[in-house]
């Protein structure tokens, strides 16, 4: 199963601190472009893999969705969004993704916002998300950019006066120990090739791929994100199901 | 168009001494990989764009294509498949592909190895390829990886130690000039999202994507291809037109 790292409380004491977590959606810069793939969501059934403190659960609903179900191994982020939510057509459940069934046919959306990088077996999970979507019904991820989770360490590094990605170990795919709030968070590199092969083998078809970059008004409001130019960090993803 | 480095004569004397221009298909490490994605090629009319020197045109006489239509931006090159191909049903003719016009629903398949970092307006090619297919019909190409190709200097650099493959610049799109037998041959570098964009924006829908690396038994053979584990350097798409 995938660590659920953010049931310690030194890492959740850090992670409930960032913009995206203290102001929701609109706190996270890659949301405008995320939001933009998403299907019509009045009157859908939403399966929300990874809801965290549940501001896309909330979101769906203030947009019409008729229901949803959203999933999370955190118990502390679960206790949050309950405590955040109050609608009956929301509903809160702890699961391991690596793990969890799904209903079959039964969504409309399964929306997941940077939680699938901790997936030990994505192709798993994938398949299991084409399956869980009604026919018509579309998937739309973010998730970690391959080329961001590949190197060892992710940090920057200077080469001839530059800032460089220092890129290695790309083809060499499983799982990745970074620092991030507390020591060792483990993740799961899988290349691009991979990805979509997950996507497209589980017989979903591929309607957007987008690699998340800052725009000049977000360079403009926060000069430290163009250094963001040199590498893609975030991978956005919408398929649809025949 | 397109800067035409293969009419080049340095160029060209360096490129003539490449295993995939003196053995063909089977001296390019990514063959088995692109051969793979290919479509029956029995009774098939098809398009190479960036023939170079008809390996691909004969190879898909061989398979029973009914016709082939190659293009290329070089004349020597032309010249060269020319002389080494027998066969009426192989037509070899020069073009800009920055230009040129294609017969419209009239190809089962339009191939294209590494040729298409060339090409300046890739939108515009990918269009017009996806209005030369049949409805049916395939793209099957390959080009430089994006992320290869993306630095200004196609270098490999050292980090702590350890061999990186130094990415900037991967959002900051247009052409890129290399030292590659001769000096400052340009390609243009756009992103994977954009590529990505084309290919859907064009109606197209993604069949494979796949990012080449050698596989173990080539690295036996070639152990200095080792290194091609740290970074994606050739990117291999096919699509289908409904």
């Amino acid at each position: 199963m995938a660590q659920n790292v953010y049931d310690n409380p030194e890492f959740l004491a850090g992670y409930q601190n960032l913009p995206r977590s203290r102001e929701g959606l609109a706190g996270a810069p890659e949301w405008p472009s995320l939001r933009a793939m998403l299907p019509p969501l009045a009157g859908a059934r939403v399966l929300d893999l990874g809801c965290g403190f549940g501001w896309f659960a909330r979101f769906a609903r203030e947009q019409g969705a008729s229901h949803v179900l959203g999933l999370d191994v955190s118990e502390r982020m679960l206790a949050r969004a309950a405590e955040m939510t109050r609608d009956d057509a929301i509903e809160y459940r702890r699961a391991d993704l690596d793990a969890a069934g799904f209903p079959e046919s039964a969504f409309d959306l399964v929306f997941s916002s940077l939680a699938l990088h901790y997936i030990v077996d994505l192709g798993a999970l994938i398949g299991r998300i084409a399956r869980a979507l009604k026919p018509g019904g579309a998937m739309v991820v973010s998730m970690e950019h391959p080329v961001f989770q590949a190197p060892p360490r992710k940090e920057w590094a200077e080469h001839e006066g530059r800032r460089i990605w220092p890129l290695q170990d790309y083809f060499r795919e499983g799982p990745r120990l970074t620092d991030w709030f507390v020591p060792d968070v483990q993740m799961h590199h899988r290349t691009m090739g991979t990805i979509l092969r997950y996507i497209l083998g589980a017989g979903l078809a591929l309607t957007h791929l987008e690699e998340w970059c800052p725009d000049a008004a977000q360079i403009a409001l926060h000069p430290e994100w163009e250094k963001e130019l040199d590498r893609p960090i975030f991978l956005l993803l919408a398929a649809r199901k025949p």
